[in-house]
C-alpha cells in the first residue's frame, strides 16, 4: 500500500496526519468519547460535557458528520428530537480513543481529573 | 480514580480531552510519529514531513517539550547540533498512535496515501 510504503521511507501518511487532525480538534476527541456510549440527543452532550457551549458543539457535529464519523437522525414533531450516533468508521475509533485514554490517566497527571 | 469515576457518571474525564488536544494540534501527531523512530534532528523532519515550515517546526517541538512529550539536546560546537528524542511519557504514547494510523490506514480513504 502506497501510504504504508511512503512511511517506511520516513515520510508522514497524510492519512494519519488527517486522523489524527479530526479527532484532535477541539473538543471532537471528547464528543466522540460520548458517543461510544451509544447514540446521544444534542442536549445530553452538554450534561457529559458542561463546558462546551451551544454554538461549538454544533461546529462540532456538523464537521463530525462531514468527515463520516457520526449520523444525525431527526425524529418526533413540535419539538423534534435530534440524535446523533456513530457510524461504523466512527466506531472503529474506539481502541484508538481507549490507548488514547489509557495513557491519558497514567501520564495526565498535571491536569485535575 | 476520580477521572475515572467521572467517566462513569457520563463525564469526559479532563485528562483525556487534554491529550487528545496535545496530540491533535497541528503537525504535533505527524512530528510524534517521526520521532517514534528514534532520536531526530531539526532538519530530518522536514525531509519526513515536507509541507511543514520552520517556524511551525519549532513552535510544536517546543510545545511538545513543554508538555513533557520529548527532550531536546544540543551538542557539538560551530555548528551546534540540536537533536530531539521521546521521554518515557512520549514512548508510551505508541499504542494510541498504532490504533490511530491503523484506523486511518483503514478509513481514510478519500485521503490521497
Amino acid at each position: 500500500m502506497a501510504g504504508k510504503q511512503k512511511e517506511d521511507q520516513g515520510l508522514i501518511c497524510p492519512r494519519f496526519h488527517r486522523a489524527v487532525e479530526v479527532i484532535g480538534r477541539r473538543w471532537s476527541g471528547a464528543i466522540l468519547r460520548v458517543l461510544q456510549d451509544g447514540p446521544t440527543r444534542f442536549g445530553a452532550f452538554k450534561t457529559a460535557i458542561p463546558d462546551l457551549s451551544d454554538r461549538l458543539l454544533s461546529e462540532r457535529l456538523k464537521e463530525l458528520e462531514e468527515f463520516g464519523l457520526i449520523h444525525r437522525e431527526v425524529s418526533g414533531d413540535r419539538p423534534v428530537v435530534v440524535t446523533y450516533s456513530l457510524t461504523p468508521q466512527g466506531k472503529a475509533l474506539k481502541p484508538a480513543l481507549d490507548a488514547l485514554g489509557e495513557w491519558a490517566s497514567k501520564y495526565m497527571r498535571d491536569v485535575p481529573a
